[in-house]
């Protein structure tokens, strides 16, 4: 646990804290609408002058194609090591309004949560990150690390700047952890480290066949089907258990050590919870792995999206002039989506069936993530959270990709340490989006409790 | 050829035949189309004036639950054989109106060419017979057959309630054959009888999995895909060289005469002229049969629309709720519409996949038809086109499905004749609609040939 005067602190103040919060909040920084251009860049100012007020120095907005990074710097720790701290103050669209019991720009506080877009995601646990340092820096005069804000204010929209940005600012930004909190914990009471993402590749599948549609009743049986093709490609990527059968497609994939595959066991996994919130009898998957390993840290092709021909009521006998389908693969260390990409169009060329032209179009594609799960900044965090919520850490992994801590693995070569404070109940990108302040509260603990606890463990640069 | 009288009577009258035509043209009745109820009406009632000036007695509008049947009758051919012949008075919709050189009802003759909605399909056609039955009793008082009309005003719509008429009113249509002019030569100068069409079954596969889509990320690899499902299914209908792998499908498949062979082998099959018009490369289809044989001779099982996920530019990584096909079967002599949606049905459910639910429902269905090739009606038909045409008379079948044809076929067990005029250069369901005079004048004449060819061979009832 921190420190009492630093508990002491964060009580006397959390009325003026939760006042800040709720003016940072009422700030519609909506970066999918143009409309709101003006109210994001507000909200980039808002964290300027509140890292200034933390004492955070050089504070600046970095211009970029889009929104501005807002960064901030205190190091004055002589040889400690630098922590990066990377949030955004951006949030989603607020559509169905309809749907909110309070006004989205409008925080509220009642049942103990705090309301508004942003309260979970990311706002409120950015502004978490400040508030726990100033609450060290006013309580102790100092604090243990070098500390490095990065805030960006286009994640909502899939950080199209931050890639460069930090590519052309490597120095800027170098660091020895970095620390995100922008996730959820499992459920209630359940602190939870999610150290590893899967990395994604994704393609569209385009088959041509005749110039135009063509009666099937008329062609059918004499000329190639764009849609055969389509379905014979897409099945010829799995077989009938799941399992990928793109030839070199799982030569790199990284076994789990035994210690992962324990902590995996020891979550409290509820199968019939995810059945009933899916809506599925059964699940489907690749034999011998678990739920959270099929999930977490084995390589999938799933198909978002298949169209061709007719679509409508009733039938329509065409035999129609093109098929497609959209393809993402997630990906796990220490597969490359480079190599898995070419290893897909190998796939392709060999396989693409007569009488059509078959063409693949690239997308975006992303590394797989992973901290060791024994590196000392994630140990460190596990005590931290255990500290202050008494309870046992889990671990995770993630299925999802997060386009930028790719980008900060592969730029910064420095561990990532997924932090979050949210709740599966905080509706984030749905409305009534809110942040329960128990976690609010007990999350400036822990955040407070990890520096302690990181800095006896990594405390030389 | 046909007697001098009446060919003379044909050029007499050509004038006014055409202006009747005009008239006929010059009404809007598109059964697609309720704003066109009373205008298809009006062509109905032009039916009948017409039928009645020509001398059919009992002339009426049977009424149905869409558009009226036109229906009259001359039996005054005392112990002669009867023929029913079938015609449609509706018209396909005219969209896209700026591509029309000249507005689809106000005819127009240029290039020696009638220019109007339906002046080939089937308005003009139909005409044809009630002209060329006038050209024979006018010149010689009387008739070699029994006759019956039969005009709907639903074909262009899928005839939603002749076969409801057909089956309540056998006794009233009864014949000994049943002449059809709605088709078209191969090409110019070319006479062509087909004397068989494939039948059809279609069916909606629907394949549900989650209740709601999910995060292709968050789930993919544990949860069973729609689209995948859907893939494997399609995939299993067929092989790689296109031959249907559902269990039984082929065993009724009638196997092809030595002379039916012959006479597609006679066929000008210009091959590269094919593939220009379509726009392809190469053929693809069941190895062992020719282009023809595969288009007319061999059933068929086509999907004729795919869709599930994601459509849209780019990407998204969703794992879809649900995912759909829509596929079509044209099937030959001796298939069985119902025993084939069995064969598939057991082959859906056999196949269907673990982890998700598949439906399947059926859409119309109708038999293959066949008139033998070496029915007199058929050869009768070829001497009289080869009369008038002085070239051979090309055989051919049809790869798509006239519904009504099955529907006639198998409720009046009667040889069905299909003598179409039309040519491809007709434009028939697109703007320009034409019909070729040379075709009309010609086709007059053929007509009043068939009917003596016919009286030769059939004339006893």
């Amino acid at each position: 646990m921190t420190t009492p005067t630093i508990s002491n602190y964060l009580s006397e103040h959390r009325e003026s804290h939760l006042n800040e919060l709720k003016e940072l909040l009422s700030i519609p920084s909506v970066s999918a609408l143009p409309m709101h251009n003006q109210d994001t860049i507000r909200a980039a100012e808002w964290m300027a002058a509140s890292l200034r007020k933390l004492g955070m120095e050089n504070v600046t907005l970095y211009p970029t194609n889009g929104q501005p990074v807002v960064y901030g710097e205190w190091l004055k720790a002589t040889d400690k090591p630098t922590v990066l701290i990377y949030g955004h103050y951006d949030v989603q669209p607020v559509d169905p309004l309809n749907l909110w019991d309070s006004a989205p720009f409008e925080p509220e506080i009642r049942d103990e949560r705090i309301f508004a877009r942003g309260a979970s995601d990311d706002k409120g646990q950015t502004f978490m990150h400040i508030k726990a340092l100033e609450a060290i820096l006013e309580s102790t005069g100092s604090l243990p690390f070098n500390f490095k804000f990065c805030i960006e204010g286009e994640e909502e929209i899939g950080s199209p700047n931050l890639p460069r940005f930090v590519s052309e600012n490597k120095d800027l930004l170098a660091a020895d952890v970095i620390v995100i909190s922008d996730t959820s914990m499992m459920e209630e009471d359940k602190p939870t480290i999610c150290y590893g993402l899967r990395g994604m590749c994704g393609f569209q599948l385009d088959v041509k066949g005749p110039k135009r549609d063509l009666h099937s009743g008329l062609y059918g049986g004499a000329i190639a089907n764009p849609i055969h093709a389509v379905v014979e490609l897409l099945q010829s990527f799995r077989n009938a258990d799941g399992v990928i059968t793109v030839e070199g497609f799982y030569d790199k994939v990284a076994v789990l050590s035994e210690e992962e595959k324990q902590a995996f066991k020891a979550l409290d996994f509820n199968e019939n919870a995810i059945k009933d919130e899916v809506g599925v009898s059964e699940f489907f998957g690749e034999k011998g792995y678990s739920f959270y390993e099929r999930v977490w840290v084995r390589p999938t092709l799933e198909v978002n999206g298949v169209y061709g021909g007719f679509q409508g009521d009733g039938i329509k006998t065409v035999l129609p002039s093109e098929a497609h389908a959209k393809i993402t693969c997630r990906l796990v260390p220490d597969q490359d989506p480079d190599e898995i990409l070419e290893l897909l169009q190998n796939h392709v060329a060999k396989n693409a069936p007569p009488g059509v032209e078959v063409s693949v179009s690239l997308f975006d594609k992303g590394a797989p993530f992973v901290t060791p799960f024994d590196h000392p900044a994630i140990q460190a965090a596990s005590r931290a959270y255990e500290k202050v919520w008494e309870v046992p850490t889990a671990f995770t992994r993630g299925g999802g990709s997060l386009p930028i801590v790719s980008t900060l693995d592969e730029e910064l070569q420095a561990p990532i340490v997924l932090m979050g404070f949210g709740l599966p109940s905080d509706n984030v990108h749905a409305p009534n989006e809110n942040f329960k302040l128990k976690n609010f509260d007990k999350g400036l603990l822990t955040l407070c409790t990890y520096w302690d606890e990181l800095s006896a463990v990594m405390n030389v640069k």
